[in-house]
């Protein structure tokens, strides 16, 4: 670059005043997300002053007073706030507020960082909180649905594929089935609010800062379990985020299927199940209308939650140190998790109330054919043909059955020899009690009883395994919550008295 | 269904209060979108009091009333009126204040429409107008572009693919091809338009209603251009939103590619272009920094709304008639297409102020390889070699060139004989003047003059069309607008009369 | 840049071999794609030499020895031609065997065109064809939904809403809801045909080139609409490609709701309906199942398909002019076009051959509550109450008969009065046969008469226009298919003509 | 249901063909991945017949055959395979194959076991390798980019936010950062690793096997590390593949921020960087171009990704138990995870080969403002001016520097003392070498030596640590890849003495 050119090329900072469209375009989407970042703001400005003190960066009465402010914006309500989106994003709003509480003093919060680095901490105070809330609810979800499931693990049922009655069943061991991946999605959050809870502090822009040497000063005054180590990872990472938004969603998507099976499963014609009258919404027209609006809310929200994962994916795909990297995560992510939490408590009190209709289940798995694969399992024991032959056999007599009404129950050794004479060309010769036993639906469960199957004992077992889990996974995020607040009342009482001190000399 | 099995499951709206998990999970996120369907809302309810009165399905005075206090919710700005979400989502609010307010007539309200049709109906009110409003922010985009691109038809560039050095061209060319894409998705969105301008009132809920049988009444006083035919397809339809989303995805789509050439080009290294002041924004710890925060707002914001899109298509991968399909529309949509707006703004205005360093790129142009496939061209058609074998010698002379320092306007027949010989075996015995002259950057854009070129006139031919287009388009969607106003307004006439008339009574 | 900085860095094409994670994560990539384009680049490149022959631009005999290459080209399948990823892109092996089959002449094929506007052309040949394919198949499915439609107007069942029974319907008035949507599509599936057969040829690299100054020929001899103007528009533009890609999706999301519908309905315990046994799938381990596997491709295709329009919308987020911008478009877009179309021939199969179980679905009818809004608005007619009120007492009426087991046809004068008395404290005296009357859910559906209802007649009606707009939609999308065979045709008949005369010398 | 109904609703196979559409949308979809899947259902159908003989479920000679036709099949190459959709999906292929070969005895394969159940094992077959091979690539990219960024941590550049110069570093700084999120995400996988490595082995339809009743028999044959415990678990899970996808795109997002970040670097404006020969690519029009046509692959892989990651999301979002949530995801996440692996690869292999130029680094650095923060630090700190002020000041004084073509470097005292004088009223009174000092960019970089900081010895202290945990990732997973060939060579190998020993007899 020559002399003559860069002449021509301003460089600082613009002195005018921004663009009504970038007002409305950029800094009231930054503004609107000031509620959210507000608290971990205070506690981030807060413990940056703190270690510029603590380095002697930042003479007394300037601590103490920006201290004092700080505190005092602590207590106040975001909504009370005067953040304006006019002057820019959040930080803008903090610092012309602080400049006219205390004047220039305000000055030396800016010291050794950048916007940037604030907004970060905030991020992450805010998202350990959320995360960690996710993981309680996560774990009170699955504890729920093992204890219901526990209470229906002798409810027969014909549990399905395709919605096709499959298999003799029970309701209980049906819904056990969505609690272990809430476990492992649980243990996903955990392993990310380990990422989480790191420190950004003391990165400066992109490179370190020369002012503050030690960068465990401000991750401990936060509360943070560790330093992100590279200042520019520290900075623009993404990949923490992208995991535990992966994993909410992942979350939601287990939830949304079990709401869209309990959706089908209480229609007028299933009559399966019923939730409770606080999960229903009438119809303001129809006055037999009492509509599942939880299981709605449930899988629609799931379907949002995929579009913000999306949309964070696109937007981090850009070159690398860009703004547009974190600054729309700093609302949608919060937001995102915050309703995934909702979700998965609704879910929880939608399970914990369900009716289950334990004669209609039974009275459509004596009905139907569920048991043809144990019956085709016997012939092909007890007879000694190949499985595909005993299938074929089984399936001309539930078709035979279906096209005269007669129930898989009803089927008799005579039925299974003309469809033997058939398919292999010979009779079979079954015993009729024998034939009776293997198509009774409780029988047939009762032999599921190896590891994971529905045989109520394996039901119970598995049970006890998982609600362990379960309230040891919320155990372990209503302890980390814990763990922040202390952090937090700590720091505030630090500032407390720094800020006293001041105030009295 | 036997009759002992229906005395179970308990038919009709629940007697209970809503659960708080469905109160936070649904009706919050409902009662969220309450300012934006607030207007329309109203516009909806006075529309069906006047189609019941037309009817004379319901008393004179209880259509005054409720008119009277529809006018009333008109008059009052959406942060001012009680939806509360404890009483479920925007319409239950409305239903308890009208009854608190004109108690037992308020329930004529709810003859012949289920509350969907309502939101419907009001969701599609704030979508034309959004839509037509997005139409005039394109149409204003691609006439501002347009203008911009006719200033600097002779600024010379060396344009780019890969952003490695192409081939000479001008800023105006270059800029000029952002147009056509937004006149085209400016076509969608009217296109789209025609559809989101259709009413769904009087649909019932799902086949009909026996007591609305004109349902071009409604339509009228709504301001829709059509009727929604078939009555499934005007509650549950959801390709006409797809469409717009779609379309404002790919609209932003366009800009951000522009938004990144240009943050590329304003940097210190390129120095092609400099962003006006308000539409930077400084660093606060960096005193040397004048950001180009406009380009990030409008990539973040191009990638946020691409799963906006996703969450939409993830939302309505449901069975057809499931109220997860469009609730969570009635904000999403409306929003995203609100913030596509401000950013299209946002862009017309970056592109508007601009600054264009023409020195800068001309200097860009003087020192590279630009013309290398005009020199091949040149090679081809004077030594009737084939334009492999050119393009070979020519891919020589400038290696070597660019080994020595030596630039593409100083590239010499000597430099050609040599690489010929090698390549082909033969000098080419070219004239150095003819060579000179294929090496001007400005003459070979000159020479661009076939449609669509970047030859000066070829630009200025381009612009005269697109500006008329772009003009037409946002002209077509202002029309739009006040005929939207139009309607709005003779239907509040109407209603104001007929209250004004009942309240004389 | 000065000559000592100029010195060190490299002009011009590289002499090394291609890195083999080049070859295989990115040639390896485009060479996958190479059965897809080689139709398309075929004629481009037979274009193009007869553009460039027209304008003496090329010898005679090259031409005549291109042209001839080129036709054996087009006579041998893709995957008996040597593409191979080693050597590059599809197009550096057609270089390659080119140069095998004639030698240096082959070289006069790149004259003034980039690899990248054989691909882009390419790329509008096979899809014009796919959209226009997928634009039959819209047509045909919603004609044969009409027809079904209008074969099942008088299959009374109850209508659902939040799978929940609302009102009686048809299942015909139902099925036909569907259409409409498709049919919308399918308009913008033939508007956005109008936008991709438009040619992109002669924009050279982009700023156009001096050696074709008349764009038209190209375009006419590749039988496209029009030409695209601006030279970086026809080389770049994203936007048509995510019209059709975004109808592509909203087309299928659409006969995705169909098929979980259907999967819904033909369960055991819904017996609405059976598919065919060509549309089923049996399974190997259950001999009484009968999978409606058809469905589950339906909607899995569905979601895979709103990826593929995520992935193009992330992929071309990028700055403009980068290759990957489309290279990625060339197989994705394609494939997922083919996928749509044949995922629509089969729902339009799983339509046409469906069994609908009419007496099933006038049981559910008979037994269940579907009269209630009609007897409230009855009630609300007959006894002047306003709707709420109407509303409050037939839900009562409906909580007692689910609970005594009485079926909504059976509800009586006196269960109105009992609830009425509660609700409005007094009762309505109504009479046992005009009840009678309004409880029967035929006489329910022949009132919908209005516009878009369920009754026959509106149904017949709107099969009618629909049918006719479907079978419209199917022949204008056939006419493009013959339009575009015809082109090319002529052309193959021009390039044999030149082939064979330059063969005769 | 009664008699009447059932005998109207047919159970039991289709004795149909499947329909052609069929054939072509589904069949044809799932054999499109059997090359995928064949090495896995081997294996799978092994261990079944193992386990069956085990079990003395199924004949000696049964087993025998069927093992030997398997081992057949397992030394066939998929394309060589008779895999025909016109059949089923892959295998009934296989089914039909079997008994071709060995007649009724291959019947037995199906014995306990639904399809699903063999396509299960094999999906977690191929993503168990295929994961571990990512694992591996991924610690090799870091381990690359560690040793480059160590090569480089005295070549010192201007880093950069919003593409802006920001303050003085190095390239080795810059390249380190994006190790850390590989080394995140290269944990991430191993950790998904550990769940994908599962057996859902055992688990019959939905409820377990009469048959089977120890699950832990085919685990341990094909080298699972675990059970899968809930039955409907093991079949339907989806949790660990939307993880595993995941962590691939954000692994893949990361290399696209340096891939574009190279790319714009290596722009002749910037000319930072050079990308060795192997991995660009020629214009066939062009004879200058040397295109990074590798980063376009970078970054444009990284789009397609997160579409698959949304197409999968989208897929999944459905009912439980239905087919198509797993069946598409036999080959899109298995592609998906080995081109992340191609493209994890080629960016490795970018990175290995880069050329940097440290002179024109070194060049911009002199020439702009980066050391403007630590001017006003310095200001601040020796002036005892809050930072605001001595922001403001320094701003002032960039701005008149760039206005008058003065270098950063080159700033001094007097400049500090007018722009003083404006801001705060006072000249600063400073030392012309001790600003001279303090403006030196080598200087700035070496105060940053606190953790993670951009001095050379924090950089080289961060690398050893990277690579030896790059070292360690990749190692592990390797470790991963020699279990899982040492169980299959197991399992082969029993295989082989069964077959032998039956074949003998």
């Amino acid at each position: 670059m020559t002399a003559a050119n860069a002449a021509r090329r301003l460089e600082g900072p613009s002195k005018d005043r921004p663009a009504p469209a970038l007002v409305e375009a950029g800094f009231a989407w930054e503004i609107a997300d000031a509620p959210l970042l507000h608290h971990g703001l205070n506690l981030a400005d807060m413990a940056h002053v703190l270690d510029l003190r603590h380095r002697k960066v930042i003479p007394e009465r300037a601590a103490a007073g920006l201290l004092g402010v700080l505190l005092e914006t602590h207590r106040t309500r975001p909504e009370d706030f005067p953040y304006d989106a006019a002057y820019g994003e959040p930080y803008n709003s903090r610092e012309r507020h602080f400049v006219e509480r205390i004047g220039d003093d305000a000055g030396w919060l800016h010291a050794g960082r950048p916007r940037r680095e604030a907004a970060r901490v905030a991020l992450r105070i805010v998202l350990r909180r959320l995360t960690a809330e996710l993981g309680v609810a996560a774990g009170e979800f699955a504890a729920t649905t093992s204890r219901t499931a526990a209470r229906n693990r002798e409810v027969f049922m014909p549990d399905q594929t395709y919605l096709q009655q499959a298999q003799p069943s029970t309701f209980g061991h049906y819904l056990l089935g969505f609690v272990p991946p809430a476990l492992r999605d649980g243990e996903r959050l955990m392993s990310a609010l380990g990422q989480i809870n790191t420190s950004p502090g003391g990165a400066g822009c992109v490179n370190g800062s020369r002012l503050l040497d030690d960068r465990r000063v401000i991750a401990d005054l936060l509360g943070f379990d560790d330093v992100i180590t590279h200042t520019r990872d520290a900075m623009w990472q993404t990949d923490t985020f992208v995991d535990v938004l992966a994993t909410s969603v992942s979350l939601l998507s287990n939830q949304s299927k079990l709401a869209e099976d309990l959706e089908i499963w209480s229609s007028q014609e299933f009559d399966y199940v019923d939730l409770a009258g606080p999960y229903t919404r009438a119809s303001v027209l129809m006055p037999q209308k009492r509509n599942p609006y939880a299981l709605s809310i449930v899988r629609g929200g799931g379907g949002v939650l995929i579009g913000r994962l999306t949309g964070f994916l696109a937007v981090v795909k850009s070159p690398s140190a860009r703004s547009d990297n974190l600054i729309f995560a700093y609302g949608e992510i919060p937001k995102a998790l915050e309703f995934a939490t909702r979700i998965t408590v609704l879910m929880d009190g939608v399970v914990d109330t369900l009716t289950v209709n334990e004669e209609r289940m039974w009275q459509r798995l004596q009905e139907g054919y569920t048991q043809a694969t144990d019956l085709a399992e016997f012939v092909m024991m007890r007879c000694e043909v190949d499985y595909r032959a005993a299938y074929l056999i089984v399936g001309e007599v539930v078709r035979h059955a279906s096209q005269r009404g007669v129930r898989g129950v009803d089927i008799t050794p005579v039925d299974l020899d003309l469809a033997a004479s058939s398919v292999i060309g010979r009779p079979l010769g079954l015993d009729a009690e024998e034939v009776s036993a293997v198509l009774d639906p409780r029988s047939i469960v009762a032999t599921r009883t190896a590891l994971g199957g529905a045989a109520p004992a394996a039901v119970a077992e598995m049970t006890e395994t998982y609600l362990a889990k379960a309230e040891a996974l919320s155990s372990r995020a209503r302890d980390e919550l814990q763990k922040y607040a202390a952090a937090e009342a700590r720091l505030l009482a630090e500032a407390e008295e720094v800020a006293a001190a001041g105030g009295a000399s």
